[in-house]
């Protein structure tokens, strides 16, 4: 019996490290397993393929007549196509559940931040040791699902996991994340004008035509860098009024460039206004971009 | 957080033994947790409560608003009442599974014959030492839903566990086991009549009027020891044959005592007819007992 082992659909850096991980698993206890991913390996996974050289996942296409294990998943919807003429005959996850059987099978599902902590905890219970590459793709699963302990998922577990793994690994947790983070969500291969679109809404506050745009990345510097650019593109604009939030969900705040007043930024956002002011805390466009801004337009 | 540790409504071993023996686990890694039962303890289980010196758990009346770890069953027919307002944070078991929660529990399902074989796993995992009344449960559990290993059910898995847990509990498996297979299968509390009508049926056979009484236990002794009060009550009916089938489901066959000529039973049964006589292969009343009666009375 050989098993084909995948995470989910669109898949992420927990579901790619996952099924490379448990298929090494599976090897070293004696099984025929092979990783497969149910779609393109995204920035961040590829980062961490990289840094570790380890090759990605097949795509698989179909998993017809097929002895399967899922990770990082267990919804029908979430995974591959031809499901229902599979074997499954394992499932390793950490998200709520929605199984149904006809037989037993192995089932193991953990309240923890990342599929790969409970991929760590079995590879200690079998007392299979991690080698390097395997220990840096689990790391990096458990801090890209846990957004650097930053999540509310985050478990004890979870930390722990990490503190061992980056030691096999040889690297440090809080520099390899946010490299990783910053591969994960640069936006290179965007022009400043799709940046500023990429999310982008219109209001009217007191009489004024107001554009908010907001990004999420890590990659700050990069776009910092091209602040002159930015504001450029921004001032060329007819908006009365144009932020564009470049938020950073680790320091949880947004990086401001902006066409406005610098005493509208200042009242709105408690800051010295100036172009590229970190706002502190402002991370939502609903909660706080809009309704600070409606404020202090209209007290102007 | 208190966990109450409980098995399936009409508890069996495993899950009377299995929900003491993860309360156990639970209470070494810090937690606590009791065990219940959903119903009264079986024979069976008795005996290996008594033998290992263990009390039996409470009963549980409603699960109501309590944190609750379910062993031996998943489904939510066969759990506690209240169970809707109870907060399920654990599932260990071996069956089939039908789950779906809100969010993500702790769920450990193995494709093994027992719970316990599970639960012994976890206590390696979590490197617990096992004591001598746990391990002596465990043991029982597992050979009782193996039935000494002849469950098609069983897996290695389970026979190293047995091996391993027999050595801490210091007994030889096949005598305990059957020590505990006679206590759990007695029918001592029953009268001569009582057993032969258990579970009787009637038929006609080439115009004679047959019945066949069969009765599944492994306290065969001392039902032979009543041979000739079993015999008294048959001969005193009226039927023109009528056989008693004592069911040995470890040795696979049927100790027979009978109203009938011994020609039919030796032809019926390919045996050297004698009152207690065992016909090797035959458990089955419709598949063996009938069919080859009727063919026996037919050829007179």
């Amino acid at each position: 019996m050989s098993l084909l082992v995948f995470g989910h659909k669109n898949p992420d850096t927990d579901s790619i490290c996952s099924s490379i991980a448990l298929s090494h698993l599976k090897n070293q206890l004696g099984f025929e397993a092979k990783p497969y991913a149910l779609g393109e390996v995204r920035k961040e996974a590829q980062f961490a393929l990289n840094y570790f050289k380890v090759d990605a996942p097949e795509l698989l296409t179909d998993a017809k007549n097929k002895d399967v294990v899922l990770v990082d998943h267990n919804e029908l919807a979430q995974t591959a196509d031809g499901i229902e003429e599979a074997n499954i005959v394992e499932i390793v996850d950490h998200h709520k559940v929605e199984i149904s059987t006809e037989v037993p099978i192995s089932i193991r599902v953990m309240p923890v931040g990342c599929t790969c902590t409970i991929i760590y905890q079995m590879y200690k219970e079998n007392n299979v040791e991690v080698p390097y590459e395997i220990a840096g793709l689990l790391l990096s699963a458990i801090l890209s699902d846990t957004l650097l302990f930053k999540s509310p998922t985050t478990t004890e577990m979870d930390k722990l996991a990490c503190e061992e793994l980056s030691k096999i690994a040889n690297v440090d947790i809080e520099s390899y994340a946010m490299e990783m983070f910053k591969a994960g969500t640069s936006l290179d291969e965007f022009s400043i004008e799709e940046i500023v679109n990429m999310d982008f809404k219109e209001f009217d506050m007191s009489g004024k035509r107001v554009g908010i745009g907001q990004v999420f990345t890590l990659d700050i510097d990069s776009i910092l860098a091209k602040k002159d650019d930015f504001l450029a593109h921004i001032n060329s604009t007819d908006y009365d009024v144009l932020v564009l939030a470049i938020t950073d969900i680790i320091k949880e705040g947004s990086y401001l460039i902006y066409k406005a007043g610098d005493k509208v930024i200042s009242d709105a956002f408690s800051v010295d206004a100036s172009q590229g002011v970190f706002a502190e805390g402002v991370v939502s466009r609903k909660k706080q971009l809009v309704p600070n801004l409606t404020t202090a337009i209209k007290n102007i």
